[in-house]
């Protein structure tokens, strides 16, 4: 837990009451690769951090899975829209490989909302992170083709190029698994 | 200025010294349509809230314009990644009707975020609602085809089909206006 707490802290200064309000809450939970952290028409009622592990998350489009983005270790997990309005997921997250992850509620993070002033800058500020990630993907759809997507992937992220299975990839680029193929055989 | 303020007021109550210190930096700007607020390649340094008119963000793409938003009366602007990294803009804004703005600069919100608690819970609410609205857009291009793009924005947002010029809702859809010439013309 330590280094949830620590990363916390990177972003913002803890006081002691928020840090043991968390260390009180915050719950632990391993899940084998393949099983899911949440099905779609479900709520997203927990905020996960990633402590050691690698999952999706994805939409299914006319029986097809489209990957929408990859989570791993130091990354926060929630299905954004379910989460902060309390309403059903569109989204399903599923783990990728073996993986443990600490994670409060919803009512608990609102709590801390509530109480700790230091806890809502924390909040303020990872959302503003986050909310930069999601505007980069919009302009990468907009604006790049796959093979510039691809290349974006590979500069800013590599770790998730060599860890992510091609097919999960292939759909987050929007495109087949041959086309990817034939673009990571390029030459860059 | 009133009407700022209340919006604020009815995100989270604002405290006496937060609305002075807002009321004592706040400043009020007119432009007229087609005037720009902010040109590709510069850093978005303030934060705009829209008390009048109508304006759209939009990117450059081999010459042509592609439209990303449309902002109205009640909305706060920023180029997202421009604004929170302070980094060269890659989108423009631009006003479509003439428009009044409040605005603060970047390192004045971030003295009220360091100082007033209150603010920072506001700033993390409206960034939670505008981190949102980026997810639904993220989810329409991938999950929706454009007539169903067309029904989201009839149905949640007819202001702006309303008021923005059909050349600009075509290229935020991603089609041409002699698609969405068609897709308005059938009965729903």
């Amino acid at each position: 837990m330590e280094e949830l707490l620590s990363f916390l802290n990177s972003i913002h200064p803890l006081n002691k009451d928020t840090r043991n309000f968390l260390i009180s809450k915050l719950q632990f939970v391993e899940i084998s690769k393949k099983s899911f952290l949440l099905k779609e028409g479900k709520v997203c009622r927990e905020i996960y951090f990633v402590s050691k592990g690698l999952l999706r998350c994805f939409y299914i489009k006319h029986d097809k899975e489209i990957s929408s983005w990859f989570m791993r270790e130091g990354d926060v997990i929630i299905s954004v829209e379910s989460f902060f309005k309390q309403t059903e997921s569109k989204e399903q997250i599923q783990a990728l490989e073996d993986s443990s992850l600490y994670y409060i509620s919803y009512d608990e993070m609102q709590f801390a909302f509530a109480n700790f002033s230091d806890f809502n800058t924390i909040g303020r500020i990872l959302t503003e992170k986050y909310y930069v990630l999601s505007e980069q993907r919009l302009y990468s759809l907009r604006m790049r083709r796959a093979s510039e997507r691809y290349l974006f992937l590979l500069n800013h992220f590599p770790q998730i190029l060599l860890r992510v299975p091609l097919k999960y990839i292939a759909s987050y680029l929007g495109i087949t698994e041959e086309t990817l193929s034939r673009i990571r055989s390029m030459k860059y």
